[in-house]
C-alpha cells in the first residue's frame, strides 16, 4: 500500500474508525477471502455474507455480554428511526411512555414519541442547559417503557449510573455515541440501540439488542420495515440489509475483542478523557467545559473559549495542524472533541497540547 | 495492487460493481484525496463530503436528464421503505391508490400499502404467472396514484412503455433493478425509487427522485425519518446519511457517464441480454424462459429446465465453473441470471457456452 496521510479524527459521528479495520478492509476490497467478488458484490443470501453477519452478531454478544434472551438486529435508519419504531411497536395503544430528557437527542426521541401517542417527561435537565444527569425522577409506575441517552453527543453528557426505574418498567436507552465504549450490564435494559457510525463502524447501520419478551407488544399491520418483529424473525433479512456496513461493524468489533474487550477499551477511552478534560480544568477558567464533572461524557468533551471569535480561531488553527472536526454542533457552537473508541492517545495527547500552546499565544 | 480472483458475477442484488469503481474506491479507501481520512471517517457536514454527495446528484441529473423541478433524495430502508412512506406521503386520507402487479415486488408493495389505506389492483398479471406486462389497465381516475414496478427482478418482466394513465394522475414506479440501465423520460413520473444495491452501487441506500409539487401532500407530523418534505428540505441529510454508499453510488454514476451516458449502457446490456436469451432460444426447448419476449427483462433472466434436478445440478456447476448466483429466487426456484450493467459482456458469453455445454451433456 502507498502513502497515507492520517489526520488527528476528532469528528463526532461518520468519525475515526481504526486503521486496522480500515487496512482489513482495503486488503480485501477487490476479493473477499478468494470468493472472487467484493463484500459489497456478494448475495446477502450467500454462505459469505451469512457468515459476515452471524459473526458480527456473535462478536457483539462475546463483546456486551448480550443474554441469550436478547435478540440483536441489524437496521437501517439511525438512532432517528428508532426514535419513531420504539413507540410504534412498543407502547401500545393508550398507554404513555416517560422519557428522561438530558440534551438534543433524548429532546428528539421524545418529539418523535409525541407526534404518535402518549409520552410524558420524567425528567429534564433542560433548566441548567443540558449539563448534567438528572438528580431525581418522576417516573410513571405504568409507562409503557422508559427511555432515556446514554451519551449526548452534543451536550456531552453521558449517565455512568442506570436510572432506577419502577418495578416491570422496560428501560430503553440510545447508546449510539457511547456504544461498546466500556462494559455495560445489558440485563438492565429492555433495549440498546445505537446508529454505528460513532464507535461501531460506518452510517448506515443502526444496532438493535432487544428483549425477546418485547416482542409480544408488537402490533399487528405495522409497516414491515419498521416492524421489530418481522425483522427479529427475519434475522435482519427480510429485505437487502446495508451489507457492507454489518461488515465494517463485523471488522470493528474483532478490533475490539483483539484490543481485550470493552474493558480494555475503557481504560484507554479513560485515560484519553483525563487527558482532555486536564487540559480544560488545568487552564484556570480559559477553557470551560460544558459538563458538571461527574456526568462528563468520556466520548464528547464540549467546551467554550472566551469568545465566539477564539473558538473560531481554535478551530481554524486546530484544522490547519490536522485536528478535524474540533468545531462544536452547529446548534449549540464552542467546540467538542469527540474522543471514541478509534481516537488514539497520541490523538489526545496532541489536542491537548495544541490547547496549551493556544492558550499561551491567547490568553 | 496484489492478485486478485473476480467470478462472473450474476447475483440479484447486490450485485456486480464496476472493477473500476471498486479500484478507485479501494485506492483511496485509507485517505481520501488527502483528507487524511477515510470517507467512512468524514463528517457529513464536511466540505468533503458536502461534495461528494452534491456530485453524486449532478451525475445522475445529467444521466436521466432529471427535470429541475424533482429533488433527488438519498434514504435508507430499500424499495420496501418506500413500500410504506409512499403511501404514507402521497396517498392523503381517504384517498385510494392504483397499484399494477406484476411480480412478487408490485404486489408486495400493494400489501404494505393496503396495511395504511385503500388501495386498488388496476392490472394483474398473476393468471398468467407474472409472464408479461399487462395488457389492460382499469385505473381509478381519482387515484392518488398509480404505482407500478418497471422490473420486476424475481420474475424478469420490465416495462418498456409506460403505462398510460389518467390525466393528473401521479405515476410513480419502482425502478430498483433496472435503474439506470437505459434513458427513460423522467418527466412522465412523478416519482421513481430505486434502491442500490443492482445498478447503482452497494446495498443501503436508496435513490429517489420526486416532482416538488407531490411534496405539498406530506401530511403533518409524519415521522421525521419518514416524511418526504423533511428530507427534501434537508437534503437527505437531516439526520447522518449512509454515507459511504452514497460515496460509492457517486463512482457508479461517474462511470456511467464515462461508458457514454445511459444509451451507450442500454446498448451494451441489450447486447448481453440478446446473448443469454440466444442460448435459452436457440436450445429447442432444454431452456424455457419465463417471460414472454415483448416484456422480457433486461436484467434479470429466469428460465427453466427440464428438471429440478437439472437447475440444481446446472446451479451446482455453473459455480464451480466461477459463475455464481445463477439460482433462482428461493420463491419460484428455477435458474436467473442477473446481467446487470456492471456484468461484462463476457460473463454474458461465458454463461451461453456453458449453458450449451451443459446442455451438450445433459440434454
Amino acid at each position: 500500500m502507498s502513502e497515507f496521510k492520517r489526520v488527528h479524527n476528532f469528528n463526532a459521528g461518520p468519525s475515526a474508525l481504526p486503521l486496522e479495520v480500515l487496512q482489513e478492509a482495503q486488503a480485501e476490497f477487490l476479493d473477499y477471502k478468494g470468493a472472487g467478488m467484493s463484500v459489497m458484490e456478494m448475495s446477502h443470501r450467500s454462505k459469505e455474507f451469512e457468515g459476515v453477519i452471524k459473526t458480527a452478531e456473535a462478536d457483539l454478544r462475546e463483546l456486551l455480554s448480550v443474554p441469550a434472551n436478547y435478540k440483536v438486529l441489524f437496521l437501517q435508519g439511525g438512532a432517528s428511526l428508532q426514535f419513531a419504531m420504539i413507540p410504534m411497536n412498543l407502547r401500545g395503544a393508550g398507554v404513555s411512555a416517560d422519557y428522561v430528557v438530558t440534551g438534543t437527542w433524548s429532546k428528539t426521541a421524545l418529539k418523535e414519541a409525541k407526534k404518535l401517542g402518549a409520552s410524558r417527561v420524567a425528567a429534564t435537565t433542560e433548566a441548567t442547559n443540558f449539563d448534567r444527569a438528572p438528580e431525581a425522577y418522576d417516573f410513571d409506575p405504568k409507562a409503557a417503557y422508559v427511555h432515556f441517552t446514554m451519551n449526548e453527543t452534543i451536550h456531552g453528557v453521558e449517565f455512568f449510573d442506570t436510572p432506577a426505574v419502577p418495578d416491570g418498567v422496560p428501560l430503553i436507552s440510545d447508546v449510539s455515541s457511547d456504544f461498546i465504549s466500556r462494559p455495560i450490564d445489558v440485563s438492565k435494559y429492555a433495549m440498546l440501540y445505537a446508529g454505528a457510525q460513532k464507535n461501531a463502524g460506518p452510517a448506515g447501520v443502526t444496532v438493535v439488542i432487544l428483549r425477546d419478551d418485547l416482542l409480544e407488544r408488537v402490533p399487528e399491520n405495522l409497516p414491515v420495515m419498521l416492524d421489530y418483529k418481522t425483522q427479529a424473525e427475519k434475522e435482519s433479512m427480510y429485505n437487502t440489509p446495508p451489507a457492507y456496513s454489518i461488515y465494517m461493524v463485523g471488522l470493528v468489533f474483532k478490533w475490539a475483542k483483539k484490543q481485550g474487550g470493552l474493558a480494555a477499551i475503557e481504560k484507554v477511552n479513560r485515560e484519553k478523557a483525563a487527558i482532555v478534560y486536564n487540559a480544560i480544568d488545568n487552564s484556570g477558567g480559559f477553557y470551560r467545559g460544558h459538563t458538571v464533572p461527574e456526568a462528563r461524557s468520556l466520548m464528547n468533551v464540549p467546551f467554550r473559549l472566551p469568545s465566539e471569535e477564539l473558538e473560531a480561531t481554535f478551530a481554524k488553527e486546530a484544522k490547519a495542524n490536522d485536528m478535524i472536526g474540533v468545531k462544536g454542533h452547529r446548534s449549540v457552537g464552542g467546540i467538542r472533541a469527540s474522543i471514541y473508541n478509534a481516537v488514539p492517545v497520541a490523538s489526545a495527547k496532541a489536542l491537548a497540547d495544541f490547547m496549551a500552546e493556544f492558550q499561551r499565544k491567547n490568553g
